[in-house]
């Protein structure tokens, strides 16, 4: 099976998990749970849940037991894609090709949605320890601490963004906006798929400096596909970034000079899978996916 | 020391115990901390923290083991409050006496604080998880599954009376509004401070009985100040539900009407309580002072 399949067969395989946490449609608040259900299940690319899985998997087979974990990261990052597209924040129109929540339902909905949804990854998680043997508890507590503490970072640095925003950056706030908003919750996917799976400290550091360099590659291939990405292909406006005069490694950069860090970022990365072989080989492309996707 | 002392007292252990919580203001992210800290500390009943500690108190005297408990409610009542109060669901522009977060800050710093405490919530919650010894874990996961199944329940709640502002509803839908958006977090506190405590299940039910009634209390004393409360001592304008024909119980059953249904709910509520004398003097208290404040 080549790259693309694989990547194909664990976004299936997300999107079933997923499923099975859709919140019923025969019930009083039916258009709160659609709304949730419209955005979750709204075609985004389950890079975060795959990054779960797929480090669980360099170390351990049963992959079913880090899976309310990697839905849980979904519902966070879709979530922060919700309330960040409101009129209040990024007022974006158009999200996967499709309408934004709070354009498709209402504001008041799309605010509630998020927060639903923000809420059932705690859900999720707060089951899933309810049933785990008391032996199996300690790394799901400490992935549960790493969760809600990356979201944490996530919120500050979504944040900084949108203080910003037309404003004039340092290039230190740049780099901890990115830190925080996008590679800490990408940053925790590894962590977490590494931790459940009970990997030694050396390999969890390895793997975390792995995902730090993705992380960063991937905020600096969102700039460059805002910069001159197709709007068809993309499924939200691309330029927008220059109107907002939004701080970006592009407007910093340059268009070259990203793509230059860009790929010499990705090259880092993939040196720290090296040890593991045959085993990281799809974290391995996934970094190329990175560094290569048009959407 | 009268009941106003007593809750003074306690009032001023949370506010103690929020202070330790409260996020560093030396970060680049210092306005969101500071936004977080200006709801959080802007002079709320803290109701609910302190029906966890009195719950508690009624079985076991180590207060301090439910205080992260206690903390994490406040948090996400106050989420909430800043989330409700945004233009794009309730545009109030005072509470408690103040202007509401958007309106002292931005809306896209209010989106986020409110994201921010509700995260923050989890937070608390997840280092207390971490550092409990093996044997003391099974009721704190009971609670922490509880707690987001209630706040999952406060989210439709507030989505439903969202939806039926300025509709016609039926009493179904008031009390499903009611039981959801206010009474089941006034059950959580009341239930988490019962199993923290090791309570039996017959005193849980007990206690669950008497909180899902001063929860209904609540509520219609709610709707009874917001058609004939004091606007200076309510800190928020009076009269707003009857011109946004929200749905309420006075609007439902008449001033009168309501005011009779609140007071036999809460010596229902008081019944409940009669087994436990002196220890649930405190508990009784409260109820009539749900019934009877001003604010």
């Amino acid at each position: 099976m080549n790259f693309k399949e694989q990547l194909k067969e664990y976004q299936t395989k997300v999107n079933q998990e997923l499923e099975k946490y859709l919140k019923k449609q025969e019930c009083p608040e039916k258009i709160l749970n659609h709304a949730m259900e419209y955005s979750l299940m709204g075609g985004g690319k389950r890079l975060r849940p795959i990054l779960v899985m797929v480090t669980y998997q360099i170390f351990k087979d049963d992959v079913q037991k880090c899976m309310p974990y990697a839905v849980a990261i979904e519902m966070i990052h879709n979530f922060s894609l919700i309330h960040d597209d409101l009129p209040g924040i990024d007022n974006d129109d158009v999200r996967h090709g499709k309408p934004t929540n709070h354009k498709k339902f209402n504001e008041a909905t799309a605010i509630l949605a998020g927060d639903g949804l923000f809420n059932q990854a705690y859900m999720v998680m707060s089951e899933d320890l309810k049933h785990t043997k008391l032996e199996e508890l300690s790394e799901k507590l400490e992935v549960f601490s790493e969760f809600s503490n990356a979201v944490d970072r996530m919120i500050a640095g979504e944040y900084m963004d949108t203080e910003y925003e037309g404003k004039p950056i340092t290039e230190e706030y740049l780099t901890y906006i990115h830190k925080n908003k996008t590679a800490a919750l990408l940053r925790l996917c590894v962590r977490m798929g590494a931790i459940l799976a009970k990997a030694t400290q050396e390999d969890l550091e390895k793997l975390t400096r792995y995902a730090e360099k993705i992380g960063l590659a991937f905020q600096i291939k969102d700039d460059i596909l805002s910069e001159e990405g197709q709007e068809e292909i993309l499924g939200k406006p691309v330029g927008n970034d220059k109107e907002l005069e939004k701080c970006t490694y592009v407007s910093q950069y340059g268009l070259q000079g990203a793509k230059e860090i860009l790929e010499k970022i990705t090259k880092e990365a993939i040196e720290e899978l090296k040890e593991y072989g045959e085993k990281a080989e799809f974290l391995k492309e996934l970094a190329y996916y990175i560094q290569n996707r048009n959407k």
